[in-house]
């Protein structure tokens, strides 16, 4: 949360977002079945009704409880059930039991959601709101926006178990254009990494500091389907020397042979989706792959992945048109022309998530949010199809570990910059 | 089924016996949230929506499929998701993911159900019923009443993992009555055990043979929640040597020290039920008990478990009014004066679940029922306060795994009978 | 130990015994190399070294510490090492740690056991022996018999996980006469099952007691390599039909297609043997099968598992000349002519392992020797060529559970005899 | 191996430092029981007796194959057993089956190392060495090395498993002095990493480049067992907050209370070394902490942890005298007055293992010795009290798992300097 400076006159302007955003939570799920929100696919992934529940949990703790006279929880015992991880908090379920708690039901998280937004409302109302607490509020909304995306990517996972392959929407998916092959290239040196200056942000983005960067260059395009398809063809499943050591012992573990929702029907390549099986556009940018398997395909084309610094430092520069959540396309898709940096499918770096120097979390359960999941995991930049409008910039660190392939993830290529030429 | 002998006259019986089952299966379901309907809480246990559902597919399958003309599946790949574990009926789901598979929903397996429920009475209708066919029909309504006390017990299953203890049913409980501690005798010799003549029998209650038995003595009464609290309390759950080895590996390992669904609150011992959070009463019969915690209390009685063929023996004489599913009381309770062997608790034997000899199974997928099951095992027998009233008998054979708990297993203490005066 | 009944005379016997079954166990290791004593292939086997220590510590723990006026224990902290599953007898290493416990040396473990002989010596050369301690110091050396068959399974084991396949013993194996096809029929009745009389016994062949068998009748042959390839080749291991439901989720599990040992290298069968790679003799009797393979071997063959019942009334009147362990020969062998029902491999049975009625086990931590592990696993019967001579009786029960496949488990058939002619 | 520069007048030397290396391999494995030498204590330790052979097979296979004319393989098979994680040259053993692997024994192990030191030697003998083999060669003595620490610590977690701790060696410990607790200050700014010049060095401390850092300063000290039993009474190991997620999670499963080998006996707190079981010195390094627990004690302490490239900068200056392996004491010791920051414990550092900029491995095998393993694991630098004199040097990057602790791995503190005055 650091870097936030809401204004007083932003108030109004903080309430109709916030209207804005819970509404969304619940059009996601709409075209759902009641049965659809109650069930859990894996520990990573959680119930529709359970988003529902812990965003609101979430208003409902680190904000109302700190500012309103004669605060009562909604029900007593629901923490339990829809505490994340705060372990300031106190206990919680166990992770991977989500789907095991059939009540509360949907219609009272529902009831619970608009009995929250009405105190949430009610508050907002008053002129008196204090800045810091305007602060939890903007940082609810963003986390709200986070689980937007969890909540389609945990449908996804959950729908494609079902052998019948239901469909989330029924709309059909433009054709991707063909992307141009172009690296954008960068000079290198001494160059400003994290966030500063105005506009919210998380305090994982934070403090702004200096890196220094040789020259590089990063692809203006995500690596197709096609280009994917090229490197399963020349055996990429099958040569070790293309994968980091624990990446190939997963893989072999697992039987990987293929990214996640990938399928072969009759000989044709497929791709379960939100709109249920499609079948495979070969120009539109690959996804559901892990870092272990980005690392191999880039590897494979002679290339590597970016540094986070590197992705930054080009992403600062840019002033595009992302395609991010648009409740009618639900795959990745390569548009004509130049693609940029952000949208379509998340870019694993070669960075580990970790503190930039001088981090110090917030304190208290606030202080949980980000810090203390800096190991073992690798940085994603840019945003995908399913991240909502407004909620990525350039200086966004989204973060999953190598093996996790259920997100909207895909592989972005950098070099290292030896001649003037462009490749 | 071998047994079955269903005279022409019967089959307007059948008709109505089936609509009457059938019709239990939904009105046990009424009580519940949809929500809880879909989740499965551990691999042994099944969602309700599947249990209403297989059991529709065991009539579509076993009896639709032989006997209609022109017989069309309902849904193709609804078998791949509701078939249990009939290997020559193809391949299906595992498990532990039934409770991932949130479509066909529930609305689309009630249509499923009153949909066969229409194909079978139009079937039925006609005077040509092949015997074979009524035989398979009869099964495939016991099949469900075994379906309908699973149900229940996955339903508790589900609602004790929620903190909040919802209960399924409202109503209040009778106190139990202090039972006379009577054991029954019995001189032992040649006995006839298994089915024979009418009515419907299961193929591993055949064939009847022979077995030798010395003089015992079985116990009117079910162990009750006081005795087994007088078991924990001398340190029951801490004596290896009244354990089997196994019992005691896992107890330890489980951190077992009381039944299942036992707590203690403020110092009081109480028990989740269909009904909520109980006060322990201490008269009503112990239940919900693995093999290995009965098998050690009867230890520490100075006692032992009945055989199957000792308890059958004394059944086969009883002619008494057990308690069993009226939807009224979900839990056992001991009543008045005697108590008979049936009802209350399903009672571990020390009998493991094995062919008689001579047994063999029917060919195809219907051979699967029973025979495939007959290791690792043990014989439970006399039903329990979930079993549909007119399911069970003495022949019948019930059999769980030494470790499970989740059904509604209790003890009954048995002993060598020395001497001719009654304990 | 019922039924023991040691006259003072045979005192002396006692120790000639003694000292003969002590330096078996010491030969039987003669062949290894040091390395080879301290490994543990996985948690069913133990360490050579182990067997040689722990059955000394059941001599000095259950004989010494009870007649040693002044015993103190050989060493400090070694009976946590060797204390196998005696819970009575305290706390011990987790059984899938033994081969960690690099100390004492192999030399120490030596030492221990000449130093506790010289022990049990001196005692036996008094006149004063009780009948009790006799007794219990037979029971040491029935225990370190049963441990020499466990020691040359275990090694063979942990040999064949060596891709250098090393040989315990360089002698050549005779090859097998073609077994006659013969059958043992028996009209059935009350019989008497268990032990009585005179000679040694394990506590779990007590109480004698009838028993009511149908008539019957069993293989005179074991089962042969050649009859268990014809099983496989004809789809044994693809057809559930033929499998118990467990069974067959294991073998599925493990990717079983053929009994332990057994390997396909250019197109002949071989299998790893004591002797190192042999090729498999096809009039061999098949062993290093489990319950599961016998049971599904004989659906297949249209016969079944005897029961232990019908199995000891046969044994009961035998008078052979078995293949039991004799340093020249560790493969099963069919000899020429009739074959007998003991010796050359185990013969899984249709019973579980459980209590004969009337069953009690000694009192104090011997009583944990048999009766604890009454649930979950089959009876075997008959003894195998890995079995010390004078071991085994028609009485003599053996147990393992039904996936278990490292022992000289193998397959004899049974069937209910229906006519009076043989087949 | 880049950077390497061996002039033709090294040969000599270089035949000298094989000897010498070669033989204190065999030295360290002196102490021990034959018996100690085969078995494996968990997955990340390896036998000594496979110890001795792999370092073997890497001289046999990636020098004498290149080398020798008419080269053969000292015995068929082996490779499989020996080789440790390189793919390209074949299949292998898994390794956690290594302590299966009784055969070739140690004597057969040692024949084959005289063997091949016999090879090498003769090879060294010629003028011929090209120079790519003299620098295989020297890869081979680094690696071996390493492997002399790993020995040792795979020793220590062996022994440290017999409750009897038996002691490698018998020698004592003198007592450490109280360090005095200084901060080593340095103003940041651009700073080179990695190797150049002259000297051995590995492939991941390559290629140089440039990083930019803050102002920062480093202790000068390795934290006290003093210091982290403070921490454990402060509760360090039972507050969240001071934990990274997985941490906590892994602590609580595993239920870690205190670093690997300590002990409370009596009140007193011990801990196993080499030496046996040790009174704990207090103002001795802790050592045997992961990650976790370093990164917790840190934060618990108001510092953080070094990054590697502030370590190296600072190690780049220093010219002390370290405590590394002297077989004499196998226990981190603080010596009086500066103790700088080489030998006794490794130090965590908060970088994740991770190619330098512009990093390429070597092709073919070689390259897989460290490149493949650049995911989830952190950073160590500078040697240890069993890490060979002149293995380490201030580029030097060690790497291990968050979660591991059978290392000598201790802590280092940082901080951020933000004044100009020392703290």
């Amino acid at each position: 949360m650091q870097g936030i400076a809401i204004a007083p006159a932003h108030q109004r302007g903080l309430a109709d977002r916030y209207q804005r955003v819970r509404a969304l939570s619940e059009r996601l799920a709409q075209p759902l079945e009641l049965e659809d929100c109650v069930a859990q696919s894996m520990p990573d992934a959680s119930p529709v009704k359970w988003h529902l529940a812990h965003t609101t949990w979430f208003f409902e703790t680190f904000v109302l409880r700190r500012v309103e006279r004669n605060f009562r929880v909604y029900r007593e015992g629901w923490a339990y059930l829809f505490n994340s991880y705060y372990e300031a908090e106190g206990q919680r379920i166990a992770r991977d039991q989500r789907g095991l708690i059939t009540r509360p039901t949907m219609a009272e998280v529902i009831d619970y959601r608009h009995a929250t937004d009405e105190r949430i409302e009610r508050w907002l109302a008053l002129d008196v709101a204090p800045r810091w607490a305007l602060a939890l509020l903007e940082l609810g909304l963003h986390h709200e926006e986070q689980h937007q995306e969890l909540l389609l990517t945990d449908v996804q996972h959950l729908l494609a178990q079902n052998p019948l392959a239901p469909r989330y929407v029924k709309t059909t998916v433009a054709e991707s254009a063909e992307p141009e092959r172009r690296f954008i290239a960068h000079v290198g040196g001494l160059v400003s990494i994290g966030h500063e200056g105005r506009g919210f942000s998380f305090d994982n983005e934070h403090p702004c500091h200096e890196a220094y960067l040789g020259p590089f260059e990063v692809a203006d395009w995500l690596v197709t389907n096609g280009e994917y398809r090229a490197f399963i063809e020349d055996g990429g499943y099958r040569r070790p020397e293309l994968w980091l050591s624990d990446g190939w012992a997963l893989a072999r573990r697992e039987g990987w042979e293929k990214p996640l929702y990938w399928l072969e029907r009759d000989g044709e390549w497929r791709r379960f989706s939100l709109h249920g099986e499609l079948a495979l556009d070969m120009n539109a940018p690959v996804c559901h792959v892990s870092y272990y398997e980005a690392d191999a395909y880039a590897r494979w084309a002679g290339a590597r992945l970016p540094s986070e610094a590197e992705w930054e430092t080009l992403a600062r520069e840019e002033d595009g048109n992302p395609q991010l959540l648009d409740l009618g396309t639900f795959v990745p898709v390569t548009k004509a022309g130049a693609q940029g940096l952000f949208g379509s499918a998340w870019n694993w770096t070669s960075s580990a998530y970790a503190p930039y120097p001088g981090f110090s979390p917030a304190s208290g359960a606030i202080g949980e949010y980000n810090g203390k999941f800096m190991v073992n995991q690798l940085v994603l930049r840019g945003g995908s199809c399913f991240t909502p409008q407004g909620h990525v910039r350039a200086t966004y660190r989204n973060f999953f570990h190598p093996h996790q392939r259920w997100q909207v993830s895909g592989i972005r290529l950098a070099r290292d910059k030896r001649s003037a030429s462009l490749s």
